[in-house]
């Protein structure tokens, strides 16, 4: 082990470039480049991510070359800027930054000034000729070590800075006179040496080795751990931290800071964009303490330090091919470039610039497609509450549907529809929702649930409908007796306003302002040539004719689920539908049947109609028959009441002639029970009813000169004879309803594939599918054997923390597991029918890295809520992108 | 299609043999070998199993080429015989059976006498001299062809026989006189013209065209369908038709017909064992219309005859090496050959015959242990209702667990336990069982549920627990409140003594005489043999020490599954867990944790002890925390109720207390939530207060001079990191106690496949276990997406009655879908881990069927039932045989 290979931790500036960002961090690779293209960067050099994950890996301990290696590069730095480290006459003072792969917040930022000690402050005031400025910079070393390295309560400095203040009787920090600073840098010792128990390092190596420290330990803070969590970045990547020459900015009124973005990151505007500070350190820009001049201003006050900026900046595009986010400092009218990076946008932005960079031939359109992130496309298909109004959150939930909406609070489905008919804008409040709330979730405006996560039955119907839906808001009291909800010390009556954001998952009281999407021309651009690029189709779910307008409007290319049991659960039918459930025969079943027929007829004709030439899939009724029924434990609460005040006994015998129906139907585990084809078979005469409602309206359309596509999807097929058995039942009925109706029609039938065992012997089935499609929330759940309905509460989220789960699989398509079996079954039934049509109509037939997944097994289509298919057709461009890149490397 | 391949549909039998039992069916095969033999077969021919699958093939027509065929043997049989079909001197009669490749009650048996008609009846009667022989033949025959290929209802033949018999003032058939039965043929006849509509054919060809059509039509008869369901015979077999000159044994007194096993099948006892008819047909026989003798006595009658025929039988022995079920004809004084075949025998006669026929050098241990069927075995290791004793059942459900028991009906698990302990014997009666039974379930010495299937929680205990038990008896309406059960006519209130048989599931009124078995030498013998030959060991699932004792005398080879929350249930310590679940702290949790280690410390002590040398695998906490709760459907009846009333209000806020734990707790599909490694994972503190449980008692025994071998089961594990996470926290555990018990102890940490992500992922998974053992009750639950409490009785039993399920998945493994993971399993785990431990804990591992694939997959052991661990072993060497048999194909 003593004869380990030697590892090359440490790269001055001129050694690395763009291409090491994984070793060197972005920051890094950044000021590397810079270097390397003659830009003036003051003088440093990098340690690596490596030596990082090094010092995780020996327990949190320096490797062992390390030292060795930064003490040899400080040795450099001090020869190319002729500066010491410790020297009382031309100290060397630096900069100690982090720097990650993925810029992210919560780490340590900065420790500025770092070498100062009492010998090198004398030398520095010499230098400068400016005592009271080398004080303040030290003072502000001593403040910054003491918080950012040791920890030590920011409070405590500002409180003595204030008292400082008060004593000489002055109100800003730089009317301290030099000889209060002086006081004040002893004050600043003395809570460094009370708060940590040892004296205030005056050996500059030791401050770097502690500060470097810090840099590493910054890595797994819990706001750090936290915002990779959100943003998805692994967590054994580590930090690089970046040592380089102290400039200063605030050594004179030629002297100066600023941050600049090459466009605007707002808008995308094709103009410098930014804040600069005469006489000043970064610091000062980034903390808001003083105004900022726009950087326009520095063209006025030094033309030619900004036309030398201005020129590096149309470099820096022109190198990165991409819109730059600067830090720059002018020390005594010489300007220094400090950093470069991808500029951060808004969906809006990030559309325009990949367009405009396409046009201005810097990119291709390719390229445009990869540049924006598909989730920044919600931004601009949902409203959403406007970020400069000046609201308070009550409180958060999960995020679960995008888009801000504003209404009264409803505790009830049936009143959140009465509500909604009569034009009132509503919020529906739930501890959580089920089928029999479709209809009040139909007449709101936004859907919150203080339980359940983003696969809850409120999230996903909420998403289906491109509602706004905040879930799992557990800080939310609901209290369904009293139609209140309580948050953040404020109460919320039934009928008093409410705002949501989905996208944010904040809850306000009141009326907020809201920003209303309005897809531009460059959107449209942007989304035909990702339509140029991909090669999945993109389909939507839709219910209703009203989604499958929307999903036409936003470029889907068929319906790849149209559920009828939301058409079941509309409330003039429900009655027919439990009296369907009730019925003791097979004979007094379908008299309800028929009476279901022509309704049922009604809502194809009218989605087949909106469709027209393009694929409908259809699925046949799937859930249990009991959720169209009463809730059985209200059902036994209330026949217990009245059996025990006997109160009542007709109408506790009615209820208890449904509770008996009831029982005789509910089950363990509804979820792997009697439903979807497991139904079909029980009671053929129900999808019987189904399929000739289908191919009656599809007759009729046909006639009336339209062209129906509908494609009869079987639902939780399992094995090949279920689907034998279901299509001996149904084709039949397709064939009579042709010949009644004397015209032929293009359909097709087809199953998913949600359980395991239908994956698995995909081969076999597809000799009787003409396609499937893949229902992946259930086949998640099954492969998982974790139950959608309960395990997010339950254990998910704690997964996710304890990193046992990367991802929520019912966000993301699990690779290994539902992936494998995915691939199988496209690999299996693709050999037994070569032609098979192949799509996904799960939740994640939206989510992009799904979507990617989807296009690498090359599925036919995915389809998702017709709100996300900008963002699915765009994901799926990407994909192809990311192939060609991936082949090319 | 003109010029298809002429394909042979009929075969003399001379051109026959045993080999061809597939084509030519049992039967067919018999007499072929025989003929080929030399022995005085009436000869005949055979229409293939070949021509019946394409008689269904076409839709239920005669293939083309068959008639032609048909009427080319009929010559040849002519010629053979000299005798002619419709001739008026020497006629030509047939018998026609059916003769599958397994024998088949409810398919069509015999049609004797076909070709007589007015002319050849006139033929027979001067041939044979006795015209009343002649004409009772020919009424005969149109009875049984009206009946067998008609279909016409045998009471309208029986009442004119009856009516014939009257009129002739005469008691017995062979009274009536010529003239009389030639009336009685008219009558017949009429009979025949009535419910046909046409008149009785007189063509003999006419008639053997219909009879070999309606022996085809007899294998799909609903009766021979539901027999191959039970028996598992494939539905597309088929059935050969056996076409044979007809010999009399009713034409005089030196005639005679009888059935023979060459060993008594009841014992296996070596003698010829059977009975015999003078001057009868076989159907005489058969249909017990007269009283037999014992074969023995032809000895005296015919000594000449008897001795040839004890040449045949001992000849057929040898030549097939194994006993046989003759059927033999004497025509005036000369012996025929009719059938020989592989006898039925029960259990106990086959082992004492397989044993016996490897002591006369006839067959090798190995055939001997292929020839017992190891379900056989299980009515030689459970006590049996005595089938000579009279009673009738008052109902029948799902033999679940085997056995027969006596005792007192009792309604609720208290009670059984109250009883039970005071030394009465009881069945615990219920519409369903769940854990808070099984302190009931323990005290009983039955269990019979009115629902549920053969893998509902009272099967699986009941099968455990070696307690006979009946589920799913839905004839029986079990009353919990009025604590009655009334099924056909009868009421039994809880104290009255029923009987039930778990191996038929046939429920009784009253006591009713049992056998209790007796395993033989022979019985040992066998399956000592058995375990020279297998491959797999046999483990045995086991909760308590006297499992572990029972599993040993078996011959178990370790404990396959030890679950610990049976532990949890026992009467005393369901408080101590009901407190540690409703704790708000994890302090107060691990109080409550705390006074269950000592407790928990005694079981695995016991176990461990009795299965000392052996490895016991313990199982970690697997159900829902709330299984341990009271039911929330009565907590919320119970609080409706004293909400209502206003009675006890301080009971009242108690039962609110526990209901609002359990409403935490409870889940929409429990079977897919937070149980098995996730609860580990969230309360880490009660899997490792298990742990230490398990080390400690490994510990103490060591130090006593047992050899613990403790393997600690992580159940429900779906991802790498979940076991990562859980042995982190436990590991720990066991090095604490072994340091601070000074002893090391012999242990693994391994984990259940029962998800298909498991599965999907176990190569990776192998990585972190020393052991796999597939949980196939929930993989097949989660890879057909059926839950096991509630799919038998939804919707299971449809399927396979529609055939769209072969078999119950949960009783014989699924090769196709959880064969395929578990295979992938196998081999990824093995490929990571070659020397992984692969067992199978679920009750497949019980299962022939399920057996044979384990012994494929390579497993390293089978775990079942202590009951079953005989069956385990025959089963398992059984497997090795057949792979023998399949190679040298």
């Amino acid at each position: 082990m003593a004869t380990a290979i030697k590892q090359k931790f440490v790269y001055l500036f001129q050694e690395g470039s763009q291409d090491m960002r994984d070793l060197l961090g972005g920051k890094g690779a950044g000021v590397a480049e810079m270097t390397r293209a003659g830009m003036p960067v003051p003088p440093g050099f990098t340690i690596t991510t490596e030596a990082c994950r090094e010092y995780y890996r020996g327990g949190r301990k320096f490797p062992a070359e390390l030292w060795g290696q930064v003490e040899a590069a400080l040795l450099s730095l001090e020869e190319q800027t002729g500066k010491r480290f410790d020297d009382e006459q031309n100290p060397l003072l630096v900069s100690v930054r982090s720097g990650a792969k993925f810029s992210m917040p919560g780490m340590m930022d900065t420790v500025l000034n770092l070498g100062l000690n009492e010998r090198t402050l004398r030398a520095q005031s010499e230098l400068t000729g400016d005592e009271r400025f080398a004080l303040d910079a030290y003072r502000r070393f001593i403040q910054m070590y003491g918080k950012i390295v040791k920890g030590i309560d920011g409070d405590r400095f500002e409180e003595a800075l204030t008292e400082a203040k008060q004593h000489a009787g002055v109100k800003t920090d730089p009317e301290l006179a030099p000889d209060q600073l002086r006081e004040l840098v002893k004050a600043f010792k003395a809570i460094y040496a009370k708060e940590t128990g040892e004296d205030f390092p005056d050996d500059p190596k030791h401050q770097l080795r502690g500060a470097i420290e810090s840099v590493f330990a910054s890595w797994n803070t819990p706001r750090a751990v936290a915002y990779r969590r959100l943003e998805r970045i692994p967590d054994d990547l580590g930090t690089a931290v970046n040592v380089q020459m102290m400039v200063f900015g605030n050594m004179a009124e030629n002297s100066g800071t600023g941050v600049a973005f090459t466009r605007n990151p707002i808008t995308g505007e094709s103009q410098l964009y930014g804040d600069f500070l005469l006489n000043a350190q970064g610091e000062d820009v980034v903390a808001g303490i003083r105004d900022t001049e726009p950087i326009s201003a520095l063209g006025q006050r030094m033309p030619e330090v900004f036309r030398e900026f201005q020129d590096y900046a149309g470099k820096l595009e022109q190198h990165y091919r991409d819109v730059q986010d600067l830090e720059f400092t002018i020390e005594r009218g010489k300007l220094y470039m400090l950093q470069t990076r991808s500029a951060k946008r808004t969906g809006e932005a990030a559309v325009n610039i990949a367009v405009a960079l396409v046009e201005e031939g810097l990119i291709s359109r390719e390229e445009a497609v990869a540049r924006v992130e598909p989730r920044q496309l919600e931004q601009l298909i949902h409203p959403r509450v406007d970020p400069s109004a000046k609201a308070e959150p009550i409180g958060k939930g999960v995020p679960a549907s995008p888009g801000a909406a504003t209404g009264e609070a409803v505790f009830d489905a049936d009143r959140a529809e009465e509500w909604g008919q009569a034009g009132r804008a509503v919020i529906l409040v739930r501890v959580e929702t089920n089928p029999s709330d479709v209809h009040g979730m139909i007449a709101a405006r936004g859907i919150l649930t203080s339980t359940g996560g983003t696969a809850s039955h409120a999230a996903l119907v909420a998403r289906g409908m491109g509602r706004p839906c905040i879930v799992g808001a557990s800080e939310i009291v609901v209290d369904l007796k009293a139609r209140t909800l309580s948050a953040g010390g404020a109460k919320v009556s039934e009928g008093e306003e409410i705002t949501i954001d989905g996208t944010t998952g904040n809850v306000f009281l009141g009326k907020v302002p809201t920003i209303e999407p309005k897809p531009s021309r460059n959107f449209q651009t942007l989304l035909g040539w990702a339509d140029g690029i991909r090669k999945l189709e993109v389909w939507a779910n839709g219910d209703y004719p009203r989604d499958a307008e929307k999903a036409r409007e936003n470029g889907a290319q068929g319906i790849g689920l149209c559920r009828t049991e939301h058409m079941f659960m509309e409330e003039e039918r429900l009655p027919i539908v439990r009296a369907m459930i009730m019925a003791e025969t097979t004979a007094e079943r379908e008299k309800y049947l028929a009476q279901l027929l022509p309704i049922q007829r009604g809502d194809f004709h009218g989605i087949l109609q909106a469709m027209s030439g393009l694929p409908v899939v259809i699925r046949l009724i799937d859930p249990p028959l009991h959720e169209f029924l009463p809730n059985y434990e209200e059902l036994v609460a209330r026949t217990s009441e009245l059996r025990a005040t006997g109160r009542e006994p007709e109408r506790l015998a009615e209820l208890e002639k449904v509770m008996a129906r009831v029982e005789s139907l509910r089950e363990a585990n509804p979820m792997l029970g009697l439903r979807g084809v497991r139904l079909s078979i029980l009671y053929p005469e129900i999808t019987r009813m189904q399929v000739r409602a289908i191919l009656e309206a599809a007759c009729d359309l046909k006639r009336e000169g339209s062209d129906p596509r509908p494609e009869i999807m079987i639902p939780l097929v399992g094995t090949l004879a279920e689907l034998q058995s279901v299509k001996a039942e149904l084709l039949p009925v397709v064939k009579a309803v042709q010949e009644e109706k004397g015209v032929e029609v293009h359909y097709k039938f087809g199953t998913m594939i949600e359980i395991p065992r239908a994956a698995l012997t995909a081969g076999e089935i597809a000799s009787e599918a003409e396609f499937f499609s893949f229902g992946t929330n259930d086949l998640t759940q099954t492969t998982f054997g974790y139950s959608r309905d309960d395990a997010e509460r339950a254990f998910i989220v704690r997964y996710l923390e304890q990193k046992i789960l990367k991802v929520n699989p019912f966000e993301t398509i699990d690779r290994p597991g539902v992936g494998r079996l995915m691939a199988l079954a496209v690999k299996e039934g693709r050999a037994s029918r070569p032609d098979l049509e192949v799509g996904i109509c799960g939740e994640h037939g939206g989510d992009p890295d799904s979507i990617a997944f989807c296009h690498e097994l090359g599925l036919t289509y995915v389809s998702c809520s017709p709100y996300r298919v900008p963002v699915a057709r765009l994901a799926a461009a990407q994909a192809v992108a990311a192939e060609r890149a991936d082949s090319t490397k």
